[in-house]
């Protein structure tokens, strides 16, 4: 019998694990797999919402940690903790030898694996390839496809656009995106939790009746802007006086603009209806978005998950500019009459239907299949 | 009056300086630029050729020298070198705030530039993109690609490439290569020093009328087979007998089985003609190329000058593949017979006609000029 | 005329800055001195009280900043951060060219500073070397004093302690303690501002005729047992009902148990008579604790500028263990009961007399004249 | 029964190995010890004689390779280095929990290992401390002693120097050097093997009936003068005629100097009666010394091994000055004409007489034991 294959999956922060989770999932339970589970960068971090303690609550052994989060939130900095990733994450690739190494979309810091990876000579798997934003994870998310052998993308026009960067056609799969499977589980359920007791969390406790979801990341290439676009978000839904689930944004240069915007606006305003959490599981989380009445912010979980689910979205500003969308988004500037507008407007409107334009909730398990089966190699030529 | 442009430009290797050298010295001489320069890498060592020694006797200030060879010579230090080279990079480009940095082709540890740069919000230009090998060189070159917001590339056919890759037709420009300048200035002159005596080295002394010249990189992604194919180099060589230079190899992970291969062979053979050269000014390698019979081995100096220059080439292996040609190349596998054939047939054709694929000689001052009036920019998003 | 001999001091930390600050202004205005001023690790960081903003408002040209903090508050993070320090500053070191580095007393990340001077053979001077404590700082700091060639201590006893480590005599300096000037400065003040609106923080505002100052930080090697220290000391302070100012702790490992504790207690105690600050200027820091009716922690400040201005302070657990003190100080362990009853006791006590166990208060001026006339060697062999 | 303790031994270079050999091998066969071997800088590297290669036919399974050597052979380059080594030696300790880790001497990068483990507080032990040399590796070798919890010393004026240093004597232990249980096995031994077929090198082959060696390493804080020094040594030896064995220097800031001084002198000198090795195993040189006329250089082994074998040495320099001497060794500058003279001196008199100043042959045996009984501690305080 043939030694199974070693799967090496780096998860550098939280929003990352949410969008693999299935595939981690389906790997370890692959009979020819063996995962290799990685955990880097603000995954292990408090500050940034300890991917690591959900990780380790699923039930995923963690082979290898790397803290390698240089403190700044500068952009100096973010340039610095890939190199110290490449340092740290080489040493692990040493140690581990996996036959495939998996990193997942497009934050500066998945860099590091990309290019740990290929500079070693071991196979590269990229989830995510071929969308388009608008910020410094284009210029990134693009590199990694070319750095990488094997490209799980999550919709037809990603899978289009990897093989017109020259990409071989027969090693460009559509799986669909993860964070849609663990959508299909939440889309029948209930709120089978209080959030408030389960999280903690501060501010208001607002009634669970009737609410909205705000998350908002800081913008990298707008870094000088980071306060003031979140303070627009803020003076509208202080306006608004409507229950709200108010999510802290992830760490990225910028992080302090938006999180001291967040901090200096609540010493001085009320908030009555606002309840701020730090953190929660994937499954809560969509669980609250699958129930609430429109979610606001700029994730990438409105444009995803949310089209599948049939939730409303108010999408504010440049981030998911470019990326395919299903029926449920509004996009706005960042304008508190807008983002007013666009809330009232999205609560008016009957629920928007659902979207497989982003999988239909299988890609964990075709990517673990996928993993197995696909021939090794680290060498590839443009294909023009 | 405006402020002069600030324009970094980062050497990390001798072969690179080579392919620069004009385009730097137009950034000097131009009235709008002021010029920073960054030695890194191995263009520092000693066992490397040194490039840093010709830099300062070609008269240019060197603003920052920036250590970050990993010693190891297997792939894991090339991925660490670079993460290296982010960590330092990142603090120069942070002292000398440049407006653009330029970066060079494709080896490995240039992309710590095009990180550091790109990740710092700096204008990123890569000279001599869009080009096809086959190995690691591959990857890096077209995530650099990626990662840039000006390419200057050396040929029609890297541009269309560049272009099919997805970035705007404006910002991309065919200035061709400024390694052809420099053939240019050398095209007529004369053998006018001793090589022997200006460059030391080992070995045969033999005369200088009819020689061949070799030059052979050990290729990363065969790194197990490096020593096997220098060997069938030298024995090809040392079958011949015919005058010979032979040029060291640059530092690569591989380059321990090229090195001891070579050092190995001579301590159990004569190679009675054959002198061996660790480094040389590129203007009195190209005047000896231009006086040579055949330039035989792996160098894209072979594809690029010697196509410029007229002079035959026997080129091994895959390092150059899929490269443009001129009219003066035969290709060849790793095979001691092949290698001997290919040599005589070129000896005795007339001299291949020149070519300007790669350019006609003024694209250091064409990289100056543009370098002086693009927008500066560092965003982003791909045309498709 | 001579050159001036440039002096490059690191600041590290905030504490560490105000330990320094009149050397620092005393090197500055050194007719045979030029200062290049190194701002560095957490003296860089929000979270930890942004020492650099001091550093600049007091007029001080900033030569070099270095990120160098790896995040984790764990001790692995600790040893990283030292190793990161040290690639950051031999790059600082060459392009600064000082004839003297100067270090300060004794964290954990000021071995970074130590290593790159004295490996890059520049003299390398030491602030507060020779003293006793009784963790990790106790290996740094007599390690440091083995690196370095000029020893600046702050009392008798910590003179003797350094020749008997081995150190030529001649170049140990009892120079008392630059922390000791600023206290001078501030002996006869009154409290000139209103330290709610100038600080912010949080917390009640209690009235500022009779009140306590705490101040404790994590202890390194009791890393487990942060929490439940910090718990003992809020419940002690909880339980008197005196107006209280808190000073937040500066970074550590295990920085995140005396941080979660304070933020925890919070969450569920009243703690009607506290305010928690953040940061503040140092000036502003000893007129309030001048004026105080006592100090609690574990802070040097306790230990050194207490004495000097006669402020009562009780001294919690092993982190000033063998330190000189003067009159002021009672000792108590992690204990509630027994922190109340020492500061009932150091309450109704008269004040306690001056003494100038760590200087009269011309210590930085005495740094000066000695960095300008010692003779430049970084080369020394032990005493015996 | 008790959980072995897991011992993490680092060995840095070619000649801290053959200083740790015996130690090695007992902790490997001790029953309640645990081997964890770690081979890190030089002790990798072709140029410096592959320790690595030795350590596995020695039959020692390796635990972790660690690459850190920055290429540069400057200053700064030995403090980045040191930089690299922590980052990656904590990442090591933590992969392997060791309950101590061993450093061993004074090189510029053992203080890597020192500073990880210290503040990782993993007890500390290091072989070797109390001795006085005159270069940076004294401030290196003191500044360990202040970070090491346990110390192992090879002589009883070094166990005095180390309790005068603060220590305190419970841990201070003279379990003799482990180089001379290498010494001693050799001592009866005859030089049963032909070093030129064994270990090829390149240069004449002498006649081994009466021979020199000669072996002289850099001296770091004399850097410009390397190569004056070692061709004062190249001089003395060519005058002499006398058939001699010169081994390669190790790594250090400087090899350049000595390196292109013997490369340099051999291209224009004949040296016909010189062999030049790179490596070779610690036994077979010891058997070379033994039966060798005399030592030449500036080598501990001339102080400690050539004292127990009665083998007669000169000296030359600084570099082993103040360290116990037996009755073999002559001290010499760095001059032709004296270093003649006193190998003329040397080969003239009767074989010195064995000394064990330097331990009796048991002290792997009595290391082991240590590390096997020794409490469990990182944590101390200066006893004075």
């Amino acid at each position: 019998m043939n030694r199974k294959r070693k799967i090496a999956v780096v998860v550098t922060a939280r929003p990352s694990y949410s969008r693999v989770k299935t595939a981690i999932q389906a790997i370890k339970n692959h009979p020819e797999l063996e995962l290799q589970l990685i955990v880097a960068a603000s995954a292990l971090l408090d500050r940034y919402g300890s991917a690591v303690n959900y990780i380790e609550k699923d039930g995923f052994e963690i082979h290898a940690k790397v803290f390698n989060v240089l403190e700044g939130e500068n952009l100096t900095a973010a340039a610095k903790t890939t190199g110290i990733g490449i340092l740290e994450l080489s040493t692990v690739f040493d140690n581990l030898k996996p036959d495939i190494v998996v990193t997942v979309a497009d934050r500066f810091e998945t860099m590091a694996t990309a290019i740990a990876a290929s500079y070693m000579n071991i196979p590269l798997a990229h989830i995510q390839g071929g969308e388009v934003t608008g910020n410094i994870d284009e210029k990134v998310r693009h590199a990694i496809t070319k750095l990488a052998d094997y490209h799980f993308v999550a919709s037809e026009s990603a899978k289009e656009r990897v093989i017109k960067l020259g990409e071989e056609p027969d090693f460009v799969y559509n799986t669909g995106c993860p964070s849609i499977d663990l959508a299909k589980d939440v889309q029948i359920s209930n709120l089978d939790f209080d959030p408030y007791q389960k999280y903690g969390g501060v501010g208001a406790k607002p009634d669970l009746e009737k609410y909205l979801v705000v998350m908002q990341h800081p913008v990298t290439n707008e870094y000088q802007d980071s306060r003031r676009h979140i303070e627009e978000t803020l003076k509208a839904i202080d306006d608004l006086k409507i229950p709200t689930l108010w999510f802290w944004p992830n760490v990225d240069a910028g992080a302090d603009g938006t999180s001291t915007g967040i901090r200096a606006y609540r010493e001085f305003n009320k908030l009555e209806n606002v309840h701020f959490f730090k953190n929660m599981t994937g499954d809560d989380f969509l669980k609250l978005l699958n129930k609430s009445m429109c979610l606001i912010g700029n994730s990438s979980v409105g444009i995803r998950e949310c089209a599948y689910l049939g939730v409303p979205v108010v999408n504010i500003g440049s981030r998911q500019n470019k990326r395919d969308r299903g029926f449920n988004v509004k996009d706005v500037d960042y304008n508190k009459e807008e983002i007013k507008q666009a809330i009232l407007k999205q609560i008016e409107n009957a629920r928007p239907q659902s979207s497989d334009v982003y999988g239909g909730g299988d890609a964990g398990e075709k990517i673990a299949d996928l993993l197995s089966t696909v021939p090794l190699k680290f060498h590839k030529t443009i294909t023009y």
